[in-house]
């Protein structure tokens, strides 16, 4: 690693976070205290007034990691037996997790499953809905970030509520750089976590889900741990967590929630990260890479590349040359066909995204690839 | 709170951490970076040899509170149906616990509950496993921190393994500071978590399973994020967690168990806990507190004193003074009759203590109790 410079995460998380949103943690909270149920409230309002679903939802944060939040979200709301019918729409691995998910709840469900760069359209979750009246739930993924692809959020919800149905979305690594308001994105539940675009550190996931929703939930969660609504009841009524919470963990999303106000909130942060995506893009296919999704199915999240298939490129040198510069990707391919990422997200600017493609075009130089740049594809 | 001195924690958990542990999350790292699956590794082994259990069992860490291990390791080991049933032993709120894990995933259990000052004895789990043939496990609490109470941990495991059943350890409160060496006491699985003992942030608990149990566990578990089994075989396989850990409080722990082994391990710890919970007690005796237990069941992790009659006397002023003065006590009563609880364990020593006992004698005197102390229970 560079000792000059700290080493920067272009993964799809844990990511890159602030100097501050760090030293946050230099502090030990007694997590009954009121100092500390005074951070929770704040996290609480702050993420419900981000999702503009304020009057309406109720944010439930949850220890652990996003799968722990979707999962508990799953099996709050979508009642055992017949009184509960999931639709999943699948596009990587996320998708396919929810429906794993529900295998292991015993939680009915149907999945409707497209290819990884192919994005599900609001007219064939209208026609899944219609044909199947026993679906009382639709989860989807609004950017799955095993290819990066953004799905049409806008457009499933709108189908989901024409249809009389409650909307679970997955907006892990969309929530506070992507607008969802629940007033225009009618939704049940979003699930999302500290560790993504809020630029926190992992450990903290949270669910905003409707208050009715959460209301007649009572008794379905399989699990204690995983049951939000008694961690919403609980909270409510005494502001405090039912069990230990990761409290320096909260405590950083607190101050990393501070800097996303401070920075513009979500259309700053927005921008912020389509100028990431643009200038790793541009400056990635200029070295001769090919990227996995065309711009208009690009979220300005993570950008997936495909394996070059240049006889001197090898990814395990390439990820190794750049995390001895203190540059550290995703080490592996998660798509179906070999592929790489770069992530475009947490605390890394446009300078950043600009020094990684020097260490890339460095990297393939000290692989044999010259001047001329990567052999194209067959 | 005092501005010269930093908060001190005297609670069951999340405790006052040192400088250092909470200076090791001043990092961000990838968590499928070599760099960090070494850090998971140490911590794996570092905590198999504290419980000497290296050989015979497997350390696998989860994220979330204590709870969530213990959620965990019940649902992964305990088989569903008639394959398995439970012998919860209760005298408090965590082995209340267990059985409401139990009912919520559906697991066959019995409990066994004496007062919260009385522990079971080896005599008596022997004579309920004689009469229950279909008991297959036993779940027991080391300290119930409801109380502090000391339940005779050796004993159950000898009466559990006489009758060829299986013991399931809750060593949530005493971990890293008594002894429980897997080659003494028998155990299938012992679960703690970061934040007590060991010194270390919450955010991540562990399990300590034998192998022969974990590898006959797979497709037990009812929940994903819960699944040890699959955390596990996906940990030994790949040395990464299934799902985003918590990164910063993992590093913290690696730190925090570095100081454990330079303060002098298991045997330093404990006797430092027990000088703290000495000069606790005898100084609480002296301004005339009485505690909950007998010196012989007390254990030097966190001590119970019964709510004084005197009139003049007020928790929740207590509370608020302390709490001005830099001390952070457990903010009520959870055991059957009025009692508050302060803890010994943590990053804190004599001096901690007696400038606890000297800030609780001012807060008496001004509420008005003067120098003869409290008046005696009637």
């Amino acid at each position: 690693m560079n000792k000059n410079r700290p080493q920067i995460l272009l993964t799809p998380g844990p990511l890159t976070t602030s100097a501050a949103t760090k030293e946050a943690m230099l502090r030990d909270w007694g997590s009954r205290d009121a100092d500390f149920i005074a951070i929770t409230a704040r996290v609480r309002e702050r993420l419900l007034a981000l999702a503009g679903a304020v009057g309406t939802h109720a944010c439930v944060p949850l220890q652990g990691s996003g799968t722990f939040a979707v999962e508990a979200t799953l099996g709050t709301l979508v009642p055992a037996g017949a009184a509960g019918k999931l639709l999943v729409l699948i596009n990587g691995a996320y998708g396919r997790r929810m429906a794993r998910i529900c295998d292991t709840l015993g939680r009915a469900y149907v999945s409707y499953e497209t290819p990884e760069d192919v994005p599900p359209t609001g007219a064939e979750v209208a026609n899944i809905l219609a044909a199947d009246s026993a679906i009382t739930h639709v989860a989807a993924v609004h950017c799955e970030t095993t290819s990066g692809i953004l799905n049409p959020l806008e457009d499933i919800a709108a189908a989901t509520a024409d249809a009389g149905r409650a909307l679970i979305v997955d907006a892990m690594s969309t929530f506070g750089a992507l607008s969802i308001e629940a007033g225009e994105v009618r939704f049940a539940a979003l699930t999302a976590s500290a560790n993504k675009c809020l630029e926190g550190v992992p450990g903290v996931g949270f669910a905003i889900i409707e208050t009715s929703a959460l209301a007649a939930a009572e008794g379905n969660a399989p699990s204690l741990s995983l049951d939000l609504h008694d961690q919403w009841r609980v909270m409510e009524d005494t502001g405090q967590w039912r069990f230990t919470p990761p409290t320096h963990v909260v405590a950083a999303l607190d101050q990393a929630l501070a800097e996303h106000q401070a920075e513009g909130g979500i259309e700053a942060r927005f921008a912020r990260y389509s100028r990431n995506c643009r200038v790793l893009v541009d400056g990635l296919r200029h070295i001769g890479f090919e990227t996995f999704l065309p711009d208009e199915l690009q979220a300005p999240i993570i950008v997936t590349v495909r394996m070059p298939h240049d006889p001197n490129f090898a990814f395990e040198r390439l990820y190794d040359l750049l995390h001895a510069d203190g540059i550290v990707i995703y080490p592996g391919s998660v798509t179906a066909e070999p592929t790489f990422r770069i992530g475009c997200i947490g605390r890394i600017g446009e300078d950043d995204m600009k020094r990684t493609l020097a260490a890339i075009a460095a990297a393939l130089k000290q692989m044999g690839i010259g001047e001329d740049g990567l052999a194209p594809a067959e």
